[in-house]
């Protein structure tokens, strides 16, 4: 769930530029989104806001006693949790609420509402025609900036069952600069870089089918004058192509494709202080000034 | 672990044509292949013999532990298996051994030497550089032709946690022609198609990792006379792209890209009789007559 | 110009699967088109007629000097010549008009008004966005089927400028069963097969921008139940990439993409009859049975 | 023909890097390469020097009896010709040797040695298996900075029959910053920019087969440690994708993909100056501060 300062503008731009489907609205003005191809009700969420940011990230669970056994599981940890009665958001579950080490809200919840993505479930065609914008596949994942990342990194492994795919060892060859943690095959679900100011985003990040679907969306942000931050390029961590950009309220967003498939019994991929620029963008081989400082 | 007629000629096959890397030979004549990409020691084996098709198929676990677990859930359930002591096959452990309803063999096991893609695990190239032929990212699936493929699959959910993804109905909307089945997030992790005969091979599959690379992996089964089934095309289940093709000794193989990914809360999609080939070749929307016919 | 068998159908047909433009309709029944991307008024005319097949085939001369120069030629020649008032096509000017030796009518023109692509001559997007179906960037060549192929090949090739590019022998290695001619970069403008009867129509070929979009226009042909004769394959003959399909009349049409560029001081390509298979369809290395037979 | 500083280096980077074939040496230390699919025996040489830069750009003509048309032509414009006898380049005929007004070396020439892409001219595969490195499919064109290019555009078009594609308008809206020219249905064969140093090279350009072979091309640059100026992305000009990276010498190369194909009758592109950031990069829709200032 994203804030933004213009709702209108904000809906205009994630209906026909990034080319979301709204499936509806609350009372308290929170403005529901999915991808076409993505089945359940929302994944993506905007309120109006004097500041834009991220009010939280959730994680769908197997089922309600999933959810039961992980909020056990972070209470034992020490976390503190809340939960939020079903319907509180639209077509969705209970939700367990709770604050990682960096200040971020994060949420778990089993149920959503299942709307389909147009297709059916009976001899289905291969896509749905006549989208509008980039249309990503789905909502991916998203970079988060605090910072303990470490205790984040703890958290996600021993209480969620992450696994660490990718990180980035600051100049001292031990610290961690940036953690990238799956929880499925994909080769990250969440990422943390370490910053002094907590609860901040660098990124929501959504999944483009082909490079060629990358280049068709930097086309489409160049004709809608979306200020694009890097690429179309690649990252050495996770292998994947990307361009950053800016959503109107300066919210930056990524589309992501491709990045190697993770299973748990993988060894992690370690990145050095002298090749971080490689690290983050695999061609240039060095970082711009904004990957590190630009933040909401 | 697949049986080819002449051996030299299917290493020379395996190695230069679809460019695996061989990694090792046994005594009792096995040849071991991974993929560039693979980082365990092997994934793929081949062994001369009189007739063509496969030896078994094999799982990977999380850990030994996983492999006890599911040993005991096998036995609970009325599978007879059979230990394999570790290093029965190079650089791989304890493996645990049973039939399906179908007669086909299926291994598990946890152990298998990491020697890496060849990129190491600090600050690797986004690729390998100067390898040959089709050179795939890793072995992905297979489909096999049984009898009982309702046993198989009630084998596959309840005692190894597969999902069902994706089926196709026989005309009389009930029976299952063929089911689609995964552990992971990708969209099958195994296939099977209802037959006469047990323990049939229809096809190994190897993923490519663009459309592009579909197209190139078809110019050099030209430029190597080897001979395609059908494709470059587009299968309705899994929305996947495919070549089928064959191996020097008539075994079928594919290249596969693309496909969605699955999470275990997505609804299965059912295709009807009338619809099976649109199903399975989305493009031409029928069969060709060696799907239900040629296996080994 | 194309003659098809319910007009209604195929305008809908040629707009919403082909995506092509509508820019006219005369008195005569005759509905013109272009693709998005083309500049000029119109370059695909179909007309309602009792059976399908080609009426004529048109270039374009750079200007009316050129067109009087290559009438003059044509007499020269022998060739009788007609003048078709300007007009008489909407926004097209004078037209010469003439029968090759294999009895397809082609015709020469110098105008047709320049009605542009929508993005204007001043700081153009790179394209069109909303745009349906296929939308292929221009009409691209036809493979035509008559008689005596050597007659309208020394007619192109002394008369009109163009070039030889490929040909296929037949068994003796000697007769050109088919020639592929360009009067310009491009692979083939135009090209010919050897075929007892005259005057007809192999396909009318549309170009597409990349392997993707090739793709991309197979998912939308199966999602409206288009008939696919071969592909998306490639040939061996230009080296171009393609889809064979049929339009509501059955008209062949096709989609290619790629191909070498050709100059005039390339040595053209020859393809044995033993290899003619390859030489069409690279990758089963053998033609289907319509190739020879299906025209209209 | 382009210096190089370090003649070991470059050969190797020409060589592994960008997969050019060298095909000799001449007494006089050119070194001559050729793309793998290039048919003629050179079309990019190198020599050592003490500065980088662009000896001189060359075009091949139609035959001999062009070659002297031309030379007429060029005289009859006020131009001085130089000849240079055949043999002085490797496998080269006799040359015509010229100045532009804005002080680049242009030759053109009508005899070079077909030596063949490798695949034959009877049933050749579709490509060459076995190439290293980029491996463009050839050398496309360049782009020449000097103070005059009205008189260039001027003799470009009335004496060598080249037409204007786009042009760039500095502030006033009158003057030429950048034309683009074309003699074939490429977007362009030329280009120039206003600058105040004569005889001065922007960069030579490479043509690539498609968007997917662009990211390939960036990976194989990052994993050498070639400086990329900017890339992968696309022009507004000719809408072509790109990458501008620099040899070893400092000498700005391209790799081109795309363009749209241009046909004498074509109305001629514009971007105002206020747009000339989308015109020469379409993503960023500004110029890096590299564009307008390094040169060789």
């Amino acid at each position: 769930m994203l804030r933004v300062l213009d709702l209108d503008e904000s809906v205009k731009f994630y209906t026909d530029v990034m080319g979301l489907k709204e499936t509806g609205r609350d009372a308290s003005g929170r403005v529901y989104f999915k991808t076409h191809d993505e089945r359940d009700h929302n994944s993506f969420i905007i309120r109006k806001a004097d500041t834009a940011g991220l009010d939280c990230f959730a994680f769908k669970v197997l089922n309600n006693a999933t959810l039961d056994e992980l909020e056990g599981k972070l209470k034992d940890f020490g976390v503190t949790t809340e939960r939020v009665p079903a319907g509180e958001m639209l077509e969705t579950g209970e939700r367990v609420r709770f604050k990682l080490p960096t200040e971020h809200v994060i949420e778990l919840y089993a149920e959503k509402t299942d709307v389909g993505n147009g297709l059916g479930y009976t001899n289905p065609e291969a896509w749905l025609p006549d989208t509008k914008g980039i249309n990503p596949i789905r909502m991916d994942h998203c970079l988060i900036y605090g910072p303990d990342i470490d205790a984040n990194k703890k958290l996600f492994e021993e209480v969620l069952g992450f696994t660490l795919v990718e990180r980035v060892k600051l100049e001292d060859g031990t610290t961690d600069l940036a953690t990238w943690l799956t929880c499925s095959a994909k080769a990250h679900d969440i990422a943390m870089v370490r910053h002094g100011e907590p609860g901040k985003l660098h990124h929501v990040s959504f999944l483009l089918q082909s490079w060629e679907q990358v280049l068709r969306a930097a086309d489409i942000m160049s004709m809608n004058r979306v200020s694009i931050d890097i690429g179309p390029t690649r990252h050495g961590v996770t292998r994947g192509t990307t361009i950053y950009f800016f959503d109107p309220s300066g919210n930056r967003l990524e589309t992501f494709c491709g990045g190697y498939d993770f299973y748990p019994d993988m060894h992690p991929t370690t990145w050095t202080w002298d090749e971080v620029g490689a690290g983050v963008f695999y061609h240039d081989r060095k970082l711009n000034e904004r990957f590190l400082t630009v933040v909401t």
